[in-house]
């Protein structure tokens, strides 16, 4: 199986919905925008053995690829349009693919985005890049830059949950089942957060995605501000199921420095109150100054992180 | 040198240009697109070893990593405005980085493209993928599917150069003079027609880069426009340069076959005349029917090319 048969027979889209020209199939693709919005690019590439281990199913390797950019969509305040794949692969292994192609059209459905165009390429190792386009109501776009000190510092979900799972993963023996499959399946299949992005377009001041661990990403996002934060150890979101597997005092510190929650942290002056089935937690208070500090009981904690760093 | 300090110190670039709201530094870029113009997205991915030796300079890689995805805006008809580049690196080099960015953003600024996100990631080998946006005016595009029994067929540039240039690199000593670093530097350098592609928009019914050799990639547009080709092998523009290093027989067969040219072969009804200083050269005819033969001195000419396929 070539190149050209792998793109046919797992990635051609029967329908590619509003606004595309020309899909897969020729130089590039070309797209139709409708100028009442402006639009956003992301892109994030995963890696086999770095960003996840490599015996998980291809499944979930394909819906991971997408939902991790699609969470960055998110924290842009944007709708997912169009995407392109960048797919290299040591061999072509027809079940992976099938696999693979399941996990992520499964996930590009629910939130209606179209695979476009892509590039398939042989290498010595799993490298998956995904580039989304998404759209967002004109001069509004959720940055990273707007908070100000007064403002309430939320998040979406449950913080560590990932981390946890990831743990699970690497550690522990199959089957993975009651909290230990939550766990696992918040790392394998994290929900990006759409629907909020969207809803608090209005009424946050900023936002980012937690990838690093939310120590490190509060941090960007107080930084880009030029503002300083506290977060309230007590207030941290912790599922039941993580406490239940590694204890309270670790999921606290998975919760503030676990990477690959996926959830999002965001800054407002509004009291927030939750519009969708998802829980939304007010976990500290933006002030002026810079840096991140955590309080326990009214007093100071000392944590540091610097989160997850290539490179370093 | 962690992933920030690497986009900070080679990528941030000052003046990201006109349209650009948000660049690199939040979770997505964010772009302001005028709607008199349709969108064009391309990617490409170059792994080192595979689509390039391996020794081959840091800043000969960065160009390359972008001319190549030009290249694919130019098959189009388009003009290229924004891109994304995603690079998984086994270390940070710096002096490595240094020359990758200088390549890249050489051909960036030739062409007016500003990088507005990316990917920094840790793998085991070098892999590159570069996204870009383009703009062309609305409703019109050079789509591989136009072709007509009748038109000519034309190509930009020489052929086989370039195949032979990577000849060159892989089998021969440095340092490259003459004849041999002309085919060197057409490997490594190609040089995306942008200018030729957007002035033969408004008359070439289909147009494709040449990436994957003549034969190959002729065969793709033909066959996407249901129609088949005739070669005249004596029509092929082949450089003074190839002859002298390869003779002639060899150099027409990588002319037919050789990969990485990255010139433009279109279709036209028109008697095309070579508008820039880039020569144009009528190689044949399009005709009812489907396959693409070769003629040489009238007679057939049996030839069987693939190009170069991933997984094959």
């Amino acid at each position: 199986m070539d190149e050209f048969q792998i793109i046919n027979k797992y990635f051609l889209q029967k329908n590619l919905g509003s606004g595309v020209i020309l899909g897969i199939g020729d130089d590039g693709a070309a797209i139709s925008h409708n100028s009442s919005s402006d639009l956003i690019t992301v892109v994030d590439t995963i890696i086999a053995g770095v960003h996840y281990p490599k015996h998980i199913a291809a499944e979930d390797v394909g819906y991971r690829a997408l939902a991790v950019n699609l969470s960055d969509i998110a924290a842009m305040g944007a709708k997912p349009r169009w995407m392109t794949l960048a797919l290299t692969l040591s061999s072509s292994d027809d079940s992976w693919l099938k696999g693979f192609a399941k996990g992520f059209f499964e996930l590009a459905q629910e939130f209606n985005v179209n695979l476009v165009g892509g590039d398939t390429t042989k290498g010595s190792e799993t490298v998956i890049t995904v580039n989304i386009l998404g759209e967002v109501q004109k001069g509004k776009i959720l940055k990273r830059s707007g908070a100000k000190a007064g403002d309430s510092i939320y998040v979406s979900g449950t913080l560590g949950d990932a981390a946890a799972g990831l743990f699970c993963l690497k550690e522990l023996q199959e089957p993975f089942l009651g909290s230990k499959k939550f766990l696992v399946d918040r790392f394998l299949r994290p929900s990006p957060r759409l629907e909020l992005g969207c809803s608090i377009l209005n009424s946050a001041s900023s936002c980012i995605d937690l990838s690093d661990g939310l120590y490190a990403d509060l941090f960007k996002l107080l930084d880009s501000s030029g503002v300083s934060g506290i977060i309230e150890m007590n207030d941290l979101p912790i599922s039941k199921q993580i406490v239940e597997v590694i204890g309270r005092e670790k999921a606290v510190y998975l919760a503030l420095s676990g990477g690959d929650d996926y959830e999002l942290c965001f800054t407002s002056s509004d009291d927030f109150i939750s519009e969708s089935d998802l829980k939304v937690t007010k976990i500290g208070t933006v002030t002026n100054g810079s840096g991140l500090s955590c309080r326990l009981n009214g007093s100071n904690f000392a944590f540091h992180s610097q989160g997850y760093r290539h490179f370093s």
